[in-house]
């Protein structure tokens, strides 16, 4: 197959396109596309991309660490003056903000397009510890502290993570402890392993920092609370007396971000600056919340900054996809090796093996994307105060956990297998691949391990099924049922009105499931069955540690450990899953919508491809009906071939997004200087003989 | 389950741990174990290695771009003033080297662990410059040449590699003419495609190239040849007339090595110039060559530089274990969360999820070692002149083709899983994972990218079967032996002695394969059935493309691609087992041949598990046997947990190699600290209750 456009009037002659040919080739709408998928805000998303598009805002590849550092705080500075302060969108309307926590990270996550390092170092600043003072503390303390961490006058760092506890908050051993003499919290870093440790802003540009510590009065340990703590002299730059700290230095990318450590010598800060939402000190020294149980304050506390984990499941999904427009926009136009025509060689998408590396993640993109969307929409209800319930706020939390690590350790494959697909031109600086993947890097395991994320999600499943046990019935189509339920929950909350009961009714049933692959309610079907199936196994597995002892409750749990972060992931793909299937119904161009099936028809077959062992082990699939699950996908894959770029385009980022020179155009302008070179020397006969046709012609003599 | 200390005495009371608890506990003999895998050349492997451990050698990461290429090229004339001349083994004793290549490469392996970036600049001089002029020039030539490039007074760049051309080396459009008027030829780039590009040493340090075009004489092309051409005045160190160049600049790793392109107009060199070994041009201008087939030519001169691929393979090993040992490291000593001990915190390898991630990678690190000391001892078969038939050289160009795909690709994934694996501090370059990653990236793509290697392999494999056909009985069993010969050959050449014909006369047999999954020889019948199967289906589905014309053999050729590049790998694995098997046979120490079994039998079954839908699909295993073999792993992995550290300890990296400072025991230090806080605290009294006890406390009052 060579394809000599990349969108070709008609499709390819190939199998599977020959089998469509029938029909009129389906084209995509790429700009009515390209309009869904701004959002629910498009006018501030628009706005943040063609911020991105200012060369002020662009990673300088050419700068040290020092130099990276302080450009990054410039482009701050900046953002805080721009005349419509995007970056304050989330606060108050009475300290300059509008309340629209939704539309704040909508445009926040654009910022990874300039620089990963900004967006990381803004979201330190704004997403973490200005949110942290305007939802730990009371309205005093917002109205005190919060213009100054939004206007920049006070550059802070979020001092959760030490170095003996990264995503174990509830160990901090960092302690406040109230001393009703002078009205003030000690802050004190016992030992070593308590140094705050990763802080952004720490290391060069805080001036202060949000210091979570174990509150302690009168003799009793209240738990992970939230102080704020000034932490260097804002003229001179020193460390104020007890602070002292330490520059982490280079990292494997971000190196705008002044990563560093902080320790604490007994130092004192005001009663009135424990930030006091959820728990409060009298002077007296007396403890009071409107939390009554420590556990459930501290994750209502913790819950509240659930807003990174948001913004990292957006920023991982617009890298995916810069990393992709890259990659199928070179592929598109470079060929290597002759196949079919003797003067022109492959274009790399024509190879099979190619659209195998880069198609399911253009599809798993889609899904990526459409499950954010949902998880923006959940985000804003509950931060807008629209529908704040203790439900709704849990299933932000799951939701999120679930979605941040799925894509954030996608993206990171996908910029692997694009700089692969690139050749060495991939390993350019220039070409921008490699520079993506070393900051996303650390995404990875900030705001929460990708794997203790996934166990957090899986308990939740697990926890919620118990429940379910206990009030309705356990029949396999029941449990079927409340997993579909709780995935499309989520997936649906806004909408809100379709159920599934009647197809779920069937999903225990192994005949109805090994129906059409190609038919949606199949694909969810067998995705809802693998969810279900796997947490009421693990559910039945851990039964029996509830009443054992520790050290057998424990060797239980790490039994079936790797099986719970398996339902996790399946739980997360039936997500994406429901969110990509609700989004084709917006689509109301009928080629666009053809595509667009094809994609999520790509991206659930891939699901069940990866783990289509388990599909046949429990009866899923049989073995006849598994072997056409991956001829069905190749097909697909080629039937996608004319489209790609379209895809990748639907995206939305242009050149002065992508900014790799291999995906300029360069490339095919190279090989018409080739094309014409050659053509020239066969029209004036000074083209060489070559020995090879030589020696067969003489052969043939 | 917790332990206590990373290596004790009674194995653990878990699930599989308790089953074999009647059995003693088996210890691995570490300094046996290390002193086996030094392979053939200990002597020259421990001297590169404690060189490794000399500063001077050591990857500086605060350097910019331009200091760190000037850096390595101080080093490398460090190497090549060495008392040793370890850079030289590979020459020929009449000009100061050893004639010993794989002693050679055995060596010059180790430098990754001082700096990739060192390991690929000298790789660069001595293996690629200056090794073709070894294996591409006449002994006049080598004389004359090679010298100066072995006593770096000429730095050189290895120009083979076009913008337009990466892999696809036939297709350079560089040409060199001859012109018998004045004895020259004329090298020139016909445009910008033509660009030769990503060569070491070309953007700052090279003073001559050896230069691939195609030669043209007599108006006939004659293929690609190789040509030493002067590229800079080393005085001034500007280009010589008619050369032209650009700086790649910053890539996604190896800084330290100056990537460039190289442009020629019309710049003459003398006849004398070309590296005639291979094809010789007479002073009128007539071409004459030893080998008559201008295809089989290209890949003998191609063939002769097949050492790039084997260090490759062997740097990849290499860079896994690093990776990995400082992962096990800080896992056998970092907690988190409490689990089944109410004081104590759970160690990272006590966690199942942990072990999964890590464990099967040191299992597979372990198969790439042994399958590479096969390459190296083929390769020095072979370029020593004691084997060198074109039967031993397709063995060993197929067999390098195999497992540098596979091992530059596994590095980068066991890379990204330890940096994971360990968290935040992962991140930090100071921990040497990210800095390793970076680096090793391009590994994957230059030296003939991984996918286009596969093919190779694939073709091979399809093509030896088709003779195979001809020859003897198509009977399952037959293919079947044909396979396992076909890898065994390769892997066990040098002992050359057992066969395994009986237990293969099984092979297509399924009841004889769902055997017990530990038996070797089950995991042999699985592996090399896997291999048959596809290559006989690829073999079988490609016949029709024989006769078709080239547009449908195009297409057919595209359906079965990614089968075919599956057929490969499942050869590399095969190849990878076989190896791993027949080391366990010098292992003399039974503790250590115990556990080595069970890491043996971890890579055999997670590679059985990885494909597992293939085993169910084609009816090799029952769904019944194919559950057990996850939980087998799982049992196998828990087996393995008190050995973790021995393990990596083996690979004989110390302080000085691994150079992390997470991996340097100070996180144990840190919580021995924390703990005596707390030990004082308590025993003082001083510790605060818990407003958590206190309330559970009152309720049961």
């Amino acid at each position: 197959m060579t394809t000599t456009s990349d969108r070709p009037a008609t499709l390819p002659t190939s199998g599977a396109g020959a089998a469509v040919t029938a029909k009129p080739a389906p084209r995509v709408d790429v700009a009515g596309l390209s309009e869904q998928l701004l959002g629910r805000w498009p006018e501030w998303r628009r706005y943040a991309r063609r911020r991105a598009t200012d060369s002020a805002f662009w990673k300088d590849e050419s700068l040290s660490m020092a130099e990276h550092r302080e450009r990054a705080l410039e482009q701050m500075r900046l953002l805080a003056s721009d005349e419509k302060h995007q970056v304050w969108l989330g606060f108050p309307e009475r300290l300059g903000g509008r309340d629209a926590p939704g539309a704040n990270l909508a445009g926040f996550e654009e910022l990874v397009v300039a620089d990963p390092s900004l967006q990381i170092k803004a979201g330190v600043q704004w997403g973490l510890f200005a949110s942290a003072i305007l939802h730990l503390g009371t309205p005093e303390q917002q109205d005190r502290l919060l213009p100054g961490a939004m206007d920049l006058s006070v550059p802070g760092a979020f001092a959760m993570t030490e170095i003996g506890h990264g995503s174990d908050v509830a160990s901090v051993a960092t302690t406040a402890t109230y001393d009703p003499q002078t009205e003030e919290f000690v802050i004190h870093t016992p030992f070593r392993a308590a140094w705050k440790e990763f802080l952004g802003n720490a290391a060069v540009h805080a001036t202060a920092a949000t210091v979570f510590a174990q509150l302690i009065t009168n003799g009793v340990n209240h738990g992970v609370h939230c102080f704020y703590v000034p932490v260097r002299d804002p003229e001179t730059m020193e460390f104020l007396p007890g602070i002292s700290g330490h520059d982490d230095g280079l990292k494997g990318g971000l190196r705008g971000v002044d990563n560093g450590r902080l320790a604490f010598d007994q130092v004192r800060v005001p009663r009135t600056d424990l930030l006091a939402r959820y728990g409060a000190v009298a002077a007296d020294g007396t403890y009071s919340s409107p939390i009554d149980s420590p556990g459930r304050r501290f994750f209502t506390m913790l819950g509240s900054l659930v807003q990174g984990r948001v913004s990292l499941d957006g920023a991982a999904s617009t890298a995916s996809k810069l990393g992709l427009a890259i990659a199928v926009r070179y592929g598109a136009e470079r060929r290597q090796f002759t196949s079919s025509s003797p003067v022109e060689e492959t274009v790399l998408l024509d190879y099979a093996t190619h659209r195998r590396r880069l198609f399911p993640r253009i599809a798993e993109t889609y899904a990526t994307h459409f499950a954010h969307d949902r998880l923006l929409d959940l985000f804003d209800d509950v931060f807008s105060g629209e529908k704040d319930t203790p439900e709704q706020r849990e299933d932000l939390e799951t939701m999120a956990a679930a979605l941040k690590a799925t894509s954030t350790t996608f993206v990171l494959d996908t910029l692997q297998e694009c700089r692969v697909a690139c050749g060495g031109a991939g390993f350019i600086t220039e070409n921008r691949i490699t520079s993506l993947h070393h900051d996303l890097d650390v995404y990875a395991t900030f705001e929460g391990d990708n794997t203790v994320l996934l166990q957090l999600v899986a308990k939740r499943l697990v926890g919620d099924y118990a429940k379910h046990l206990k009030g309705t019935t356990s029949s396999p189509a029941g449990i079927a049922r409340f997993v579909v339920d709780q995935a499309t929950d989520a997936a649906l909350h806004r909408t809100g009105l379709r159920r599934f009961g009647q197809a779920i009714a069937d999903a225990g049933d192994p005949r109805r499931a090994a129906g059409h692959l190609r038919d949606a309610e199949t694909q969810r079907e067998l995705l809802a069955d693998r969810v279900a199936t796997i947490v009421e196994d693990v559910a039945m597995a851990l039964r029996p540690a509830q009443k054992a002892d520790p050290v057998t409750a424990a060797r239980i749990f790490d039994e079936n450990q790797v099986q719970l972060v398996e339902a996790a992931k399946a739980h997360a793909d039936l997500l994406r899953w429901s969110a990509f299937t609700e989004a084709l119904e917006q689509i109301s161009d009928p080629g666009t919508r053809r595509v667009m099936t094809w994609v999520r028809d790509v991206f659930g077959l891939t699901l069940i491809e990866r783990n289509l062992a388990w599909y046949l082990i429990n009866g899923r699939l049989s073995a006849q009906r598994a072997r056409t699950v991956t001829s069905y996908v190749d097909r697909l894959l080629d039937r996608l071939r004319p489209h790609a770029v379209d895809l990748v385009d639907a995206w939305g980022y242009g050149p002065d997004h992508l900014r790799a020179v291999i995906a300029s155009g360069i490339e095919a302008e190279r090989q018409d200087e080739a094309r014409a070179y050659y053509a020239a020397q066969r029209a004036d006969g000074s083209a060489p003989l070559s020995e090879k046709a030589l020696k067969k012609a003489k052969k043939q003599r």
